[in-house]
């Protein structure tokens, strides 16, 4: 169903603490029209991700703080609707970054066609988009286990941490994961065959529960949430350990006075750990090889994705908000359209 | 002066907040008789470091937890007095780690012989010892600077801050120095040959003055203390930069609910930054190179030192003690005695 006009959520107020709905606004534009050298997309899937939250405080993240009043930032998978560009034509699939909208007009930088072999076209913003990208550049080309090592990795039930568990164990590491509720512990343990699950939820003491789990200490954490759950990983790391900081979902609604923090900064001297922070982004010279890589594993079986995918963009901001309370199960995806050349849905 | 008993300086109490004169305890002891494959040990001077006091708060840090009764940690350089080893010999003068004591037996493990020829004896646990091979295998081993890249060094003025950045600086980086008061900032400049050098206790706000004196960013810190300046220099590192941990003096004394921390994990991520911490008794590979190296660098005057010499055992827990209000200026060392054969003088 094509909308007549073009919808969008803005992001319409600075936001302080938890994100809330009402940080976000509404509002009914014209359909843009493409120049010479430009083509029109239409939505079908967006994304909603926890590291867009950086933006959203007026501060500089790891991308320019965002104006309000502009268009939510988010992945998506289009179809091209109408082109006046030369290589790109009308009913390609495409993947970007166009926001929360029905429509966007793109020059065809930062664009890429979505190879319909590879899976569903949802996958091109998950699995083999920048989650699944995330997982692979961290644990295969940044800071690959070796075999037998234990990998920790926080949010494993998560579109990121569900991949690196699995590339992990791929490698023929011990694969320790942590996440939110018994569900999500049990699915992360049969889908995603990770070796041991903690639910911090349930346990109390993670570092506990983590010296239980890792009675030899963490080879290798893939931190995607911070907070106290780093605290308690870098209580268990072994010596010569390794940290990979890819988010650190735990911190980001917290004002600057009010983070958690990596506590034991001793522990790195006295554990000789490494801690690199890294944007996969800047990797792009991987990205051939990754998705060749992972759409093969995906058609075989050993690489597995899960998507939480919500229908309609009028849910999108209650998608996002909920996210930051574990209410998502997977790559968080809003559906807004199908595409018109039924062989791509 | 040669003592007819064996003094020594143990460690009577476990450790909270500061550590106090009073929680070390004299006691006279026997001078100790070496075994078959053993030597006698007198000690000429011994060390005090910042990092001993992990140990002594009952908790294990990068050495195990040290037990109440022990003779307080030090490293030492001492004279031969009597060798029951066919390797040693009387009159030989070692470095070792023999504690805060006159005397101590040595199966010559961990022993190593002085070169009279490195410069005075005391250089041996000082510029040629710990702390300036730890200047040397972080600086140019395990995070080097590039030619015109910014390095930043904490604890510019002490014994292995004021040899990583002169290290730095032969290896043509710029470098800016932090440090506590004028004249310790002044004698980094002029000296130690810093390009900027920060009086943090004068600063009042070390962020923007690390802003100001690092315009285009940090590329690499090297972090001697930790707490509010590790903080500081993180919202000022450069993306990409590294941060090597060798040292968190500004947080040893604080009990674990009320570390300073790192407090914006999230900025490894956004600036790409790698963290590293390290101990320079793991690579040893590297020490040969490092006397080597640095012994010729003293003898041309590229690279000096300055030692903060105590007199008399006895003073040695007060100097502990005010090392961590910042009264130490230089390696800290305590003289004890000198040695019998006037040529090692």
């Amino acid at each position: 169903m094509q909308a007549e006009v073009n919808r969008q959520v803005l992001f319409s107020s600075l936001m302080t603490g938890e994100p809330k709905p009402e940080d976000f606004e509404w509002v009914e534009t014209p359909i843009p029209e493409p120049d010479e050298g430009e083509l029109l997309l239409r939505n079908l899937y967006v994304s909603y991700d926890p590291g867009s939250r950086g933006r959203l405080s007026g501060r500089n993240s790891y991308v320019p703080a965002k104006r309000v009043g502009e268009v939510m930032d988010a992945q998506s998978v289009s179809e091209v609707v109408l082109s006046r560009h030369p290589d790109w034509r009308v009913g390609e699939i495409v993947a970007g970054f166009h926001g929360w909208q029905d429509y966007a007009v793109s020059n065809g930088r930062r664009l890429r066609r979505v190879d319909p072999d590879w899976g569903p076209i949802t996958t091109a913003i998950g699995v083999l988009g920048t989650p699944g990208l995330t997982a692979y550049v961290g644990m295969r080309k940044l800071m690959p286990a070796s075999p037998g090592q234990t990998v920790l990795v926080s949010s494993a039930a998560g579109a990121v941490g569900s991949a690196a568990g699995q590339i992990a164990a791929i490698d023929g590491a011990r694969t320790v994961g942590i996440a939110g509720g018994r569900e999500k512990c049990a699915y992360a343990q049969e889908v995603y065959g990770f070796d041991r699950m903690i639910d911090y939820k349930a346990a109390g003491d993670v570092s506990g529960a983590l010296a239980d789990a890792c009675p030899e200490g963490v080879d290798l954490y893939f931190d995607n949430v911070g907070g106290p759950i780093l605290n308690a990983a870098v209580a268990n790391m072994k010596r010569f350990g390794r940290i990979l900081v890819c988010g650190q979902i735990a911190e980001y609604n917290l004002e600057p006075d009010r983070l958690t923090g990596l506590r034991d900064v001793t522990a790195l001297i006295g554990k000789r750990l490494t801690m690199r922070g890294f944007v996969v982004l800047d990797h792009a010279e991987f990205f051939a090889e990754a998705w060749q890589t992972m759409s093969e594993w995906i058609k075989t079986g050993r690489l597995t994705y899960r998507e939480h995918i919500v229908e309609g963009l009028e849910n999108a901001p209650r998608a996002f908000c909920g996210m930051f309370q574990g209410e998502n199960f997977g790559r968080g995806l809003v559906h807004i359209a199908d595409p018109s050349t039924p062989e791509n849905i």
